[in-house]
């Protein structure tokens, strides 16, 4: 049996006509100390009707305390236990570039060794990400391929990038190259089985911290730097996972609307369909991801739409963007419904409160609205939403309540 | 990886200059079914003010309905979930005592066998507390050691004592004596694996049992007890454990300020270190914590800080002596805060109802006061904090949400 909830989820699941709407608003959630949040804050004349007919609760992501990556956050919403699937960081931060099955991602920092090889800063004092983009188009330029195997160098920001590799017969078992602390040099790669495949990876990303150190060696705009880029640490190596597929199991099927490379990927990990939609421009994208919601809505069971820039906001600590953003979201609603989604929930991946200024553990509003939904008749904020019928759930309970407003769960025994 | 919590706080902790104080209410829960709590009937200026900025929730100790004894109560407020670290009773009954790892502990129950030599009263009718400890002090005189190992003997209370060993070559895998019924004889210590430390145990436990009942016998206060009290059970027999420790896997200098020997030994257990203090006199000592606090929380990370009265309270059924302790620990909060711990946890390791006179399952009201906490703007009581931003949780959630209120925990993911 799968783990919760997809075990159960497929045993009782049932095929309908009904249709289910996830709006995941990132980072939604925040933690204002003084004064009132920007859920609070904001006019939210649609939502406020929304809510008025839905159950509310807190929801938390993973787990208490845990502060969520958006993977983690996102598996938990589409049922995936992220303590049982265990996706390499790597993976997850590759999933923006697309990631095959044949293919091999791993994270990487930039660093800083000394003269006798011991890291001496695992960051390089967090460099600049644009200073990151100079060196990655260098490090792209010079090192095209090793040994067959295509290398695909992405910026993450400051300090972290990825290297993807695409080449036959690589396998992902291969251990950190980043030992974690300073004080160490950094560590081969090294094959975690006695497999050839293990083996081939691990000598093609040796090769490429080697020929790393020596190309920023030589790069004045490393050299420079304070403290100097002079090294590179690979961790969370590895393939794409074999998940159980979304579809299969909850029998509904399902499309993701989402314009950042990040969620069009982990929605794909998991089978579900990413809905063909305009990605030129930037941003959020909003006009492009209704035209895709409305064209394609009546045919899915099952649609999950990322709402990205009120995440933004929190991140940059900006409490009147972030109720503008929420303000923003709350003009599309009556779009979002025009389509008649019988189900709608709404939450987000992880709390980014403006205090923090990045991902927090603190549990998400969330509210379920149906036709059968118990309605709270209160608003969609953290204090609203505390103490509501649905009480403290967390992620991964959602994905069986969706579907049981949705009447697509059977009784469970007799 | 180690159970939850343990497992993923030690993959994503972090060392900071943050400093968290966890103060434990021993048995501060209640149940009062027609009037208020003594958590709501007392006068807790400070606490309020504390409880205003922080958030609340219930915390289910160990599980529904479960209802602790001191050791699992505070092992899960520490992250050791006590379904997977099952400390033996007869060890966290000794730690009082204080146990080495060289020395081997036991539970011990005064009872009543038939003149054929069955069991009729595994509890020797609940002896008076009184009884049990003359019982032991002839005991102790009498049985100093068998074949070179000491024997250290201990009254809990009413027919329950502790045996501690201490010798060479003693083994910790013993099966009870207690059949744990009557109908019975009691059983022979026998070893639970084929090893000459084991052995070793079983026999000199085999030779104690029997030459209690040989004194006993000769006991006047034994034999005129009605049921007589004339044998001895033995349970819970083991070794101290190896348990992961605290401070390596939290990355936390950990302290506990603890005037009773149990929950100084329930620390000590995990890997704290037992902050020196004045342990002359009885009772709650709280000059003598407050002045090991003062002194010492510069230089802990994390400092358990344990209030004993408001459970004795409980114990005895006197609402009003409650109420009096909970306002008691209400005036040190000042002084408290003023070593400026930056997350505080107010809970307890179990309640401890007036209406009982016991340990009780009831979840007990929490409250994280931190920087970042949402703020609930309630008081700290069992009626406000069910439905305060925290929800319903258990006491193995505590530790991540200190540790992330306290920004000791990485994010989990990309």
């Amino acid at each position: 049996m799968l783990p919760y909830p997809l075990g159960i989820v497929e045993t009782l699941a049932i095929s309908t006509g009904s249709r289910i709407l996830l709006i995941v608003l990132d980072g939604v959630g925040d933690a204002a100390q003084e004064s009132e949040t920007p859920l609070a804050a904001a006019r939210t004349p649609h939502l406020d009707v929304l809510a008025e007919g839905a159950s509310l609760g807190l929801s938390t992501a993973v787990a208490p305390g845990i502060t969520p990556g958006s993977g983690p956050g996102h598996l938990s919403l589409f049922g995936y236990d992220p303590f049982a699937y265990d996706v390499g960081r790597g993976v997850l931060s590759a999933l923006g570039l697309g990631l095959a099955p044949d293919q091999v991602a791993a994270r990487g920092n930039f660093a800083t060794v000394d003269a006798g090889g011991t890291i001496v800063d695992r960051r390089a004092g967090r460099i600049a990400t644009e200073l990151n983009q100079a060196l990655i188009a260098a490090l792209a330029a010079a090192i095209p391929e090793i040994d067959g195997v295509r290398i695909d160098l992405h910026t993450e920001a400051e300090y972290r990038f990825v290297v993807r590799l695409t080449g036959s017969g690589l396998g992902g078992q291969v251990a950190d190259s980043d030992p974690g602390r300073v004080g160490e040099a950094p560590l081969e790669p090294r094959p975690l089985a006695d497999d050839p495949a293990d083996r081939r990876t691990a000598r093609v990303l040796a090769r490429f911290a080697e020929r790393a150190r020596q190309i920023l060696a030589d790069l004045r705009a490393a050299r420079d730097a304070k403290p100097p880029v002079n090294a590179v640490l690979l961790r969370g190596i590895g393939r794409k996972p074999d998940l159980p597929q979304f579809p299969a199991i909850t029998r509904m099927r399902a499309g993701a609307i989402a314009a950042y490379p990040m969620y069009r990927g982990v929605a794909r990990l998991v089978g579900m369909e990413c809905v063909p939609m305009d990605l030129s421009g930037a941003g959020e994208r909003t006009e492009a991801k209704l035209a895709a919601y409305e064209a394609h809505a009546a045919a899915h069971d099952f649609l999950y739409f990322h709402v990205k820039k009120i995440d933004s906001a929190g991140e940059d600590g900006d409490f009147a963007k972030k109720v503008a953003e929420i303000e923003a979201f709350d003009a599309i609603v009556p779009r979002l419904r025009a389509a008649s989604p019988d189900v709608v929930v709404v939450t987000g991946d992880h709390s980014t409160p403006v205090p923090l200024k990045a991902h927090s553990w603190h549990p998400l509003p969330v509210l379920i609205w149906s036709g059968v939904a118990r309605p709270d008749r209160r608003r969609f904020t953290e204090a609203d939403c505390r103490g509501g019928s649905l009480g403290t759930l967390r992620h991964l309970d959602l994905l069986p309540l969706a579907m049981a407003n949705a009447g697509k769960l059977n009784k469970y025994g007799a």
